[in-house]
């Protein structure tokens, strides 16, 4: 036999054993699992494509087959969500050593371990066009603490569950060679390079019924706040005064001739989770984060009624609705 | 709004509505459903590579979309389930016009449509590495009806469900130009371009529970078939004069000098069902077949103890164990 069934046999011993309800893990068609009963599911899917998502000067395989896995399970946090098995679809370029795709392979599954998530199956092809990665991801949720991007309301208080730009400063960093203290550099390359998926504070959320609606930053506030705005119909006001930017991020905008907030607003693959909350529910949140161990959300804003999202900066007010990083031009008609 | 909203608005469109046991369907950071009582879930992924699994000149982006699918439908035929839903992942070059995608999501949601599959949500990126295609399928099956790849029993015979090596003699034709009366080169063409999963043939083989084993052909039966004497722990011998290949086949082997009996064992993409089954069970398997209207399946060997494929020619026997397509050279200690 070819190396093909060789690298399955690899990828099953490094995603180790199946869990009591999967029935077929790796080595059959399908995987197959019993699904389990008062539970709905959560399914999604993500494409990660050298070259236009990861650029391996940058990255080490290990940390990609983390981050890879770690964008599907942002997903799931930002339903309030547990995940629970993945499937990898692996497009490996023939004539790279498949030792690669092995150390790749050891960090998806140490991200997987980290957050209580069997790979169960999946696909590996050779790809001409560089490496690519999707991944597809299960979890469940108790129907009552499913959340949504459709239920924001007007009055409601905007939350971010850390501090934002961090990833887009780390990326200008890896990009530019910026000459910054290690202590200052680490953490902002660490935001880009090895997101954290905030599943704790996505469950803190859900089983407590503290949030009307959470999405995960993945393209930046000022597009992922719009998108509920626009399931919602209402709009939001963001004050500038209280978004959480670190003073590393300050310094990045300030050498790259930046707005700090423009990377704190726009950036995108911060992967924290961003919800809205009645302000009743302030001292309760407070004290369910604490209790879990998980630093305090941050206040960003407001629900209001109409349309869009605004920054209120300190003498004026500017629109930033879906400003953040688009992957198309307009369809054309 | 830039264009990947619009692009999820107007695939949202094709796609259509949601089924009854979805809650959230495109929209929202996973798709959301309830699972069924009493059924196992199938799960599967499956990645297409511009440049590595097909080519544009040869193909329509509609008829990709259909095949994209119908590969991963014929996984979960494989296993003798029923698909239920789909994600699509796609990485689409942004300078293409993206009225192509639209044309590729039709097709695919044809093949959604003729399968009762339901396409409820998935990923859109932009790649500059060609047009990718990932799709993660989810079907059911109860659990006594689970088909699997090791429980093929020395006795069995061994089946196939089609006439075998016609998407290799058709993907010859398009590479190579082929002058073939339009009547031979037809069936051989749409077989290569698209394949009708055997979604249909896996469920009667399940209901009446008729096979032992059941792969689906994706890389020949050289390969497939070794794959279930590998899981089963036994050997199988084919019978050369029994292996069903129409004269059109036969034709393209001639033309390009290959032996007709390599295109039908070796040359993969039929995407045919192939199974065991007990002697006992050939009378009620014809009836069963002829009942659902599915052409009766030819049988073309038996599995014996020992290990390997092998094939048995007039005056001789050759082993041709795992001799399909494979997509990596052997990987390196």
């Amino acid at each position: 036999m070819g190396g093909e069934r060789d690298l399955i046999i690899e990828l099953s011993k490094i995603f180790g054993g199946v869990p009591g309800q999967v029935i077929c893990g790796i080595g059959d068609d399908t995987a197959v699992f019993g699904p389990e009963e008062n539970f709905n599911l959560l399914w999604t899917i993500d494409s990660l494509i050298e070259g236009v998502h990861f650029d391996l000067t940058y990255t080490s395989l290990r940390l990609l087959g983390r981050k890879a896995l770690a964008v599907n399970l942002s997903d799931i946090a930002a339903m309030g969500g547990e995940p629970q098995y993945a499937l990898l679809a692996l497009g490996w370029p023939p004539a790279r050593d498949l030792q690669g795709a092995l150390e790749l392979a050891r960090g998806m599954q140490e991200m997987a371990q980290e957050n209580n998530t069997a790979i169960i199956g999946g696909d590996t092809v050779g790809s001409s066009q560089g490496l690519t990665l999707s991944l597809t991801v299960l979890g469940r949720v108790k129907p009552d603490e499913l959340l949504r991007r459709d239920k924001a309301r007007s009055g409601d208080l905007i939350y971010v569950t850390g501090s934002l730009g961090q990833a887009a400063a780390g990326l200008e960093i890896l990009r530019q060679g910026l000459e910054l203290s290690e202590g200052a550099k680490l953490p902002l390359v660490q935001s880009f390079l090895d997101p954290r998926p905030e599943v704790a504070a996505g469950r803190v959320l859900a089983q407590h019924h503290l949030a009307t609606s959470l999405i995960d930053l993945s393209d930046g506030v000022a597009s992922d706040l719009y998108q509920i705005c626009l399931r919602s119909q209402v709009g939001a006001v963001v004050e500038a005064e209280h978004v959480p930017i670190i003073p590393a991020v300050r310094k990045v905008a300030a050498l790259t001739g930046k707005d700090p907030l423009d990377l704190a607003l726009k950036g995108g693959e911060d992967y924290l989770l961003l919800f809205t909350s009645s302000p009743d529910k302030k001292y309760e949140m407070q004290r369910c984060f604490a209790q879990a161990n998980l630093p305090e959300p941050w206040c960003i804003g407001s629900i209001v009624s109409g349309k869009g999202v605004r920054l209120r900066l300190p003498t004026t007010e500017v629109e930033i609705s879906g400003t953040g990083f688009d992957h198309f031009p307009a369809i054309r008609p």
